[in-house]
């Protein structure tokens, strides 16, 4: 039992954080923050079909494709998950993900609810967090402050929400949007904390005993 | 589904955290540290046998006690839980910390690794955290740098140790000690995201979902 191996044993796999939760709760601006704050985790890129909003930029908050392009990346099998979600397609480049994750490095996926309980079945050892809105009328006000989309989508995203809100129970992590600071503090503690897990940190304790002795 | 309903949710009760590990590993430190960080925490004080260190303090370090007094305590059922290590008697009073965690704040408990997991027995849902050495021989210097044990007993406390070592899978967490800034920063990120469970923020999601809807 040597120091480096206490040491080393801390960070050998990187973790899978997937920020989730209802369009409009606000994961883009929690995310930003968030790569500002913590510029050693590597975020994912989705790919969507969806039409690109004021300022957004290719391969920077999306890979933005055609329909086309899309199902042909499906049938590739080169996406980690997708989803249709208000007539769009959303996905995860698959090897992108693996790969940053065998270097030990931690990938944050911000992705709709629907894609989030993809991504657990194939990933259930990720860190799967809830960005919850502090109130369905909150959620609202956000909706219609952003004015990028309709009223009638409004009203379509809130009902979605509300079926949304009902997967929680899937998540391991619950933190409510109230304030992006306070949002962004509450995941970082929650990814220091998931490195401290005694099952990531010593997942063969017999082992290690066996060295100890 | 108010403001209030959310925010109310995230610190209804207390969370019991943990903090043990072997004898040298620094638990004291660390939890002297981590009072002066996070005064909002409650420090359990713990009961015990062994004689006062040097500057330890009666009622801030620990109660003392007489073995006489302390078997007392036992069987009149005011004793957490306790335990024999080294020749004494160590235990935590009940009363203080279900209190405490009624009026939903956090209690720290620091104690030794067999009291820890009989903790563990009536309050499973605490959060149990392991201090870790950096390796076996620089647990062995702390000791011998701490001046207070004779070889014989630091023979003694290296083996109990060992022994200890291989509990830790009873553990949620496993911190290694290297720098006491570090294990305490690590500990603060567990207490914000154990908050963030939702198990624990969101323990009855059906009743409130039903609310939502």
């Amino acid at each position: 039992m040597t120091s480096n191996k206490v040491a080393s044993g801390t960070r050998t796999q990187g973790i899978l954080v997937v920020i989730s939760g209802p369009s409009g709760v606000g994961k883009g601006t929690v995310c930003s923050a968030l790569r500002k704050s913590a510029p050693e985790l590597i975020y994912s890129v989705s790919a969507t079909t969806r039409m690109p909003r004021t300022g957004e930029m290719e391969g920077v908050n999306y890979f933005f494709k055609s329909k086309e392009e899309f199902k042909q990346l499906i049938e590739n099998e080169e996406m980690l998950e997708w989803a249709e979600y208000v007539g769009n397609y959303y996905g995860t480049p698959r090897k992108f993900v693996e790969d940053t994750l065998a270097t030990g490095k931690d990938v944050i996926l911000e992705i709709e609810v629907q894609g989030a309980l993809k991504v657990k079945q194939k990933f259930p050892e990720g860190v799967f967090i809830f960005l919850m809105p502090p109130s369905l009328s909150e959620l609202q006000n956000r909706l219609v402050t952003r004015g990028t989309d309709s009223a009638e989508l409004i009203a379509s995203r809130l009902s979605v929400a509300r079926d949304e809100i009902a997967l929680l129970e899937h998540y391991n992590y619950a933190v409510v949007n109230d304030q992006v600071e306070n949002a962004c503090s509450k995941i970082m503690a929650i990814i220091t904390a998931e490195h401290c897990r005694r099952e990531r940190l010593f997942p063969n304790i017999s082992e290690w005993i066996d060295e100890v002795k």
